[in-house]
């Protein structure tokens, strides 16, 4: 049987979502090895994309085909069992047998949060990348207007090799601010590697004046990925949906 | 000068507010530490009262007596970097020189969460007590009632050794339902050691059926802390507010 995932975790302790030789730490492999454990045969878990060491995720889905006799309930039960305390598995659910959460996977939102308070953030800390002064958003929404639409986002790529096509529909950025938190909202039909902690750290670059808006646009058409800002930290990114 | 301190901590990792002999991690400890490294002399820092271990705060409020040339702005802003990065001074204002954070202070929030959900609770794990299965909300808020006002709470007192009076007026006792969160809010004049820990652990009691509502007005009554419920876990409780 085929079954779909949603799966919750904080990526502070690991080293990505996807599995690694000799690694303990990456979500796929956690959950790779406690399925195993269940079936007692040696289990796949396909994510809806990998997510970097540090990253986070409310809603990350994955496929996988088991042999069992459990419930779908049950199999959430025995993986919140067994899973460590920073993985949750909220649903799972019997899938039709051709779904593949990546290849099936239509459109992602994902959530990158700065904190421009005077005091530390205490209880989010670990989910929040803390700014030394507060960025003009004004500024930074003018930006992303111009990033959003169907681009070669090559010069937002981290991988500077990539063979593979690197156009990318960008939908929305949405940046909300809330207190002292600074959310950026991206929605898009699939992103490149950091491509989304490439957009932010060029928004801030933008936010503290040292890009201006419309610079963005030639740094979309240049292709180059060092005419973009730095990769910002993994800390405040978090996979929120996949839309299937 | 004396100063009035407004400070916000993770207790996960330390040993309770107060000071403890040849123990690094509490909360006054490290107040203490960095405020007299500033200021190069001895220094004591007046909490509104103790937390326990592994106890949260918002909002702690301390009064302390210092000598220096630094605005309050600047004195916050070297508490944030010197001190450990769960926990954060969120105000420093100049206080009238009689202020006494302990003496002064009329009343307290405090909030306790218990989450109820099936998946385990990723994000705010550090701060919330899981519970296993679902308790009767309305037999929790009819016991509530009951404890409500002015009574002797020696029963519901972790120090059974207590000397001074256990009479204190609790307000109100409000409990809200938020998805898988559950939370009760207590306000009054003053606390008891463990009282809130305790009222919770009672009040849980009820909702699983293990005690009747007004079997809390016997309790209350018998002046006995063995008949009151379990202490709740500590990572649950936050204090929220200070009144003065």
């Amino acid at each position: 049987m085929n079954y779909k995932l949603t799966i919750a975790y904080d990526g502070t302790r690991f080293l990505g979502w996807e599995r690694q030789p000799d690694q303990e730490w990456t979500i796929q492999g956690k959950l790779e090895s406690v399925l195993s454990r269940m079936t007692e045969t040696k289990v796949d878990v396909i994510g809806s994309g990998r997510t970097d060491a540090g990253v986070h995720a409310r809603a990350q889905v994955a496929s996988v085909r088991l042999e069992t006799t459990l419930s779908p309930e049950e199999i959430r039960d025995y993986l919140n069992r067994y899973l460590p305390e920073d993985i949750a598995v909220n649903e799972v659910r019997i899938a039709s047998d051709r779904f593949h959460a990546r290849y099936n996977a239509l459109g992602k939102t994902y959530r990158y949060t700065c904190y421009t308070g005077a005091a530390r953030p205490v209880f989010d800390r670990r989910y929040v990348t803390v700014l030394e002064g507060t960025p003009d958003v004004t500024a930074m929404r003018q930006a992303a207007e111009l990033l959003v639409g169907t681009h070669d986002f090559r010069s937002f790529c981290g991988n500077t090799h990539m063979k593979k096509s690197t156009v990318r529909s960008l939908d929305t950025i949405r940046i909300e601010e809330n207190g002292p938190r600074l959310h950026l909202y991206y929605h898009g039909n699939g992103f490149l590697q950091n491509m989304v902690r490439i957009l932010t750290g060029t928004l801030l670059e933008v936010g503290f004046g040292r890009l201006a808006p419309q610079d963005v646009s030639d740094i979309l058409a240049a292709c180059d990925r060092s005419l973009a800002g730095p990769t910002a930290p993994p800390q405040g990114l978090c996979l929120m949906k996949v839309d299937y």
